[in-house]
């Protein structure tokens, strides 16, 4: 493990996305970390500036064939490949290498659910059963150790950072559970599809994926980790016409001796010493703006019109806390740096 | 009453928001509606362009005070002046004019209920005895025979138009009804207010209102009418960048012996000759770019991943259904019109 | 020719982009349109909601292939195929069919400087001869009586109606002029590119095609039509964060003897009769919300801080005025139909 | 003057608008900036959070009365208050105090311009004469002996950088010069107006102050600091639908002798070890998404369709090297810190 503060030897597979640059954006202020090779297949050869213009003025290396970079001159490999192709590239990694991996290949541990969920079967079934969900504030001491961490998905880190410490405590019911996620339009990355064009995106609104979204098997073996029983919940996912930010719509029911007050001193207690989840005073409205940017993740807790429930918010940048961010501050926690290293910097609003 | 399609002598109180311009651009393409005056207190004397510039080419008439205008000279008049000012005015109208009233103020039968919700007492109680709910799709009989009809909500009509053909059949239980809704910002009005700004409304998403907005119990009381006992649900508003369309992810539970396909046949069937309410085949995914502009409602109804729960997506244009489009639907059933005259145009995309 | 408002039997090749759709918009108001045929190559066999959600309820055909549909059935065709492909298909309909061109194809009448724009020969030079250009306000009586038109330019139709009566009448100079021109998303068309993403369009703007944008070439043709020397301009077309409209920022030196007063009288008196084209009093601010939905071109001059300068605001709705309200305004016109046929509708705000 | 990266005391007063939040966002990364107080006398004594969200999170002091704080505790003030306010607090601070003033109050050293231009005498004329005009890279050597600065309007920055080297070399002409500027919204500032509400804003484009904006007179009193002969420019500024950046699209004429490449060549020289001003390949399209949240200044020349002329493109984020960055990087100048010190932090995209 380097030491704190000597360099972190840095390498990006798949630079060429949103998760990528944005992985750069935040780098670019960490004050150990160190670029030293990115990978883009179809755009090798190519100056970052070329595919982000924003990146052009960094001094950054210029994109490579995966096949021609260096992976023994790198601590570390922020994994931004697409999903089942990733599999297949971590295990060709030398095991020097520890790996922080932003797609959905390592986050399901049961390789069924795996394969009924993403449809086809685990290619590195081994790999799996090594790798670490990396929920920082949760799954932090398995992250220090892990060589190789799975990074959350943006919706799921939304919905299981303030249900854990209620399930944990069993002051919510495990059963019906709803989720209502709004999502700005990053979330579905760079490529170019007539669902994503500003046309279609902007000044309109929908759900999709219904009770079929791919991060609903991700919430269900997350919360049931802290949990007395499997979970089963209901998350609905929609499109908001922005570019950045999470919200989600948590409905829960209290359970018998719960109240509004000992939800909110749990969840104050739980966060307490974290650097970026934060717990806002009872009835508060986060909003996606108030984090845009940053590695911030807000909670407000509500009472609801019906007896005995409750709603909880939760916002966050679907980029940052729920991409890039969070795979940084696992890098931090994986290599024994503070753990907000290079997420210092406030949120951009407007 | 007048005969079928003889000239309706319209007036419009409260002609400078975003309801009243929306009246106006609709009963540009309606066969029998002729504007005979529009009033706006602290705009008058202005020409309507001067406020709203898209419709400085249509011949419309100038503002003026409502001390100013020929009353009398009108069959009918669209009432769009905030809440809480309408009931006084509304009664200072003679009887020989009908109104359709698209404020809150005659919404609530209830004058304790509205005391509560709105802050103060009921101005003028002998009306809303009289006051017809003007939700067109189920309260069409008794519109067709009101003085005063009060125009729904945005919110609510979103709600009520899935529920209530559910309730009504007793497909889905009365308890456990959550209603997560999505607005665009017109919602809001044309107050200039800092929370309103571009600045503080693009790219960003939050809730409001939660457990509290004034549609709860509007929605509540509606659903009531059509269910075995009083109604209660949940109910959290959101605001989406974007400036029309409503969007209601509704939850509920099915009742014993009810399936998704019993659900989506009874929905079938209410609105089968319904002219704007349209369901959509099972799992369809309706957008509020879908309704822009025109009086549509469309509805999907989803399964959940919960057994025994269904998901139902209802979207509308809070400014056409979700106002001045079902107030003109209304005053074509007051007036023996046909009910989508003047209400046919398609949605405007992108 | 049919009489005035007989039915007037309609097929539209390419039904599937944002021209075809906002046709399809525009006519459902058209008291004699009636729609035979749509076709659309890759998509033929779906009904149109599948491509177009908005338009799912309005009893319209669905998507067939060319070679399926009979051409004889329809007095007229709108031609809403990529530019390239259109020449050759145009070429192949009967002669009893008229005919009004969407794209760039027909547009520029020198053949080689169509080959130098559009960097392939003409394929059908023969029908090149007898199009003519579809700028309704100028080019009326030879469209009345035309097979083939070829409708304008989005970015062309915004810089050519202010500055055609300016010439004619000698009032500017001919060098020197600037057309600032800035348009929404929409322009660029439907098809799925990176660069037309949610992501990458929404929050910036910037410049593109600079003097080399093929509509340079356009509106040199048709302003030369009208001045004494063949016309040379300075065009630079940018891309705004929204759905429609286009705004035109014109630089021009007055004619000796000329000033700002004689200039307005000139655009009055131009367009005094003219349904759509609107001039706004001395130094008005049009914008494109103004005309959304719209077949409205509205018109401003401006003093500049230069002596002897003027500047001239143009907008209109690229989807509308831009390309399908003015190819219905141009069938209108071929048919002896009143040229403001359907196209009535105020504009949509906001 | 304080020693290198000895803490650097900050003031901040009218910290209740958008200047005043960039300025907080942007200082949170300075390694020597210490903000000892803010002022915001309508929001005296609330937290900041409770007016930025998005700032609770930095453990930043509370707002303050002027007339509360001490004053002589800061070695540099930023002043954010409106034009026409600031002349007399800028009187009244202690000369002790070094000043960054963002408001326009200070900007024009002919105080009959200034009267001319703001409609009102100018109260603190002994002060203009000492005022330096703060636009970085030009007036480095003043700005670093100022005590007060006038920091530049932010359509003016973009217009100035890529006019000065080009005006000083003489290599374009001083007469005809059109600037054409776009400006999302945030440039208005956070005042609750109807006209910049998202309903009035979003979707839509239009021209302002057409001929009359007073960037103007600002404009050409520094350019004609470089030029031979006093300058006048034809400035055009619009409003585009997003919240940050600015772009302006400049049109010139080659003086006799030059070409693209001789002033490309000079704007290279011109900002070759400047850390902000970057001047891109010929026929570059910078957009403003390149440079959000960042100091930086891109340019980009292109050829003209006319023989003899150039344009230039320019794009900066009107927060940041438009207002609260180049506050910054004067305040590093004046302190002797290194210039870029605190402005590293690379544009955020999407």
């Amino acid at each position: 493990m380097v030491r704190v503060m000597e360099r972190v030897r840095i390498g990006i597979l798949g630079a060429s996305g949103y998760t990528g640059a944005e992985l750069l954006r935040l780098l670019a202020g960490h004050p150990a970390a160190e670029i030293r090779w990115l990978t883009a297949d179809r755009n090798a050869g190519q100056p970052l500036g070329a595919l982000f213009p924003h990146l052009a003025h960094q001094g950054l290396p210029s994109l490579e064939k995966l096949e021609d970079v260096d992976i023994d001159a790198v601590d570390i490999v922020f994994c931004c490949l697409p999903h089942g192709l990733t599999q297949a590239v971590v295990e060709s990694l030398p095991d020097s290498v520890r790996v922080v991996d932003l797609s959905a290949d390592f986050r399901l541990r049961d390789l069924d659910l795996y394969e009924a969920t993403y449809g086809k079967p685990h290619e590195a079934p081994a790999l799996q059963a090594e790798a670490v969900y990396g929920l920082s504030e949760h799954y932090g001491r398995a992250i220090a150790k892990a060589r190789l961490v799975a990074n959350p998905g943006c919706y799921t880190t939304a919905a299981e950072l303030p249900l854990i410490p209620l399930l944990e405590a069993g002051l919510i019911e495990e059963q019906g559970i709803i989720i209502d996620a709004k999502s700005g339009i990053t979330g579905a990355g760079r490529a170019a599809k007539e669902a994503n064009l500003f046309g279609e995106v902007s000044e309109g609104f929908h759900a999709y994926g219904v009770a079929t979204h791919r991060h609903g098997p991700e919430i269900e073996q997350c919360l049931s980790d802290f949990s007395k029983a499997p979970m089963r919940v209901t998350f609905t996912p929609h499109l908001v016409p922005m570019n950045r930010g999470i919200l989600a719509t948590i409905y829960a029911r209290l359970s018998a001796g719960a109240d509004l007050e000992t939800v909110q001193a749990r969840l104050q207690a739980a966060y307490a010493e974290a650097p970026f989840a934060k717990v806002l005073p009872l009835k508060s409205s986060p909003a996606t703006r108030h984090v845009r940017g940053s590695n911030l993740c807000l909670l407000a807790v509500h009472p609801s019109r019906i007896e005995g429930e409750i709603i909880i918010l939760s916002v966050l940048d679907n980029l940052v806390k729920g991409a890039a961010g969070q795979a940084i501050q696992n890098m931090n926690l994986m290599l024994g740096l503070p753990e907000a290293s290079g997420l210092g910097q406030p949120p951009i609003f407007p």
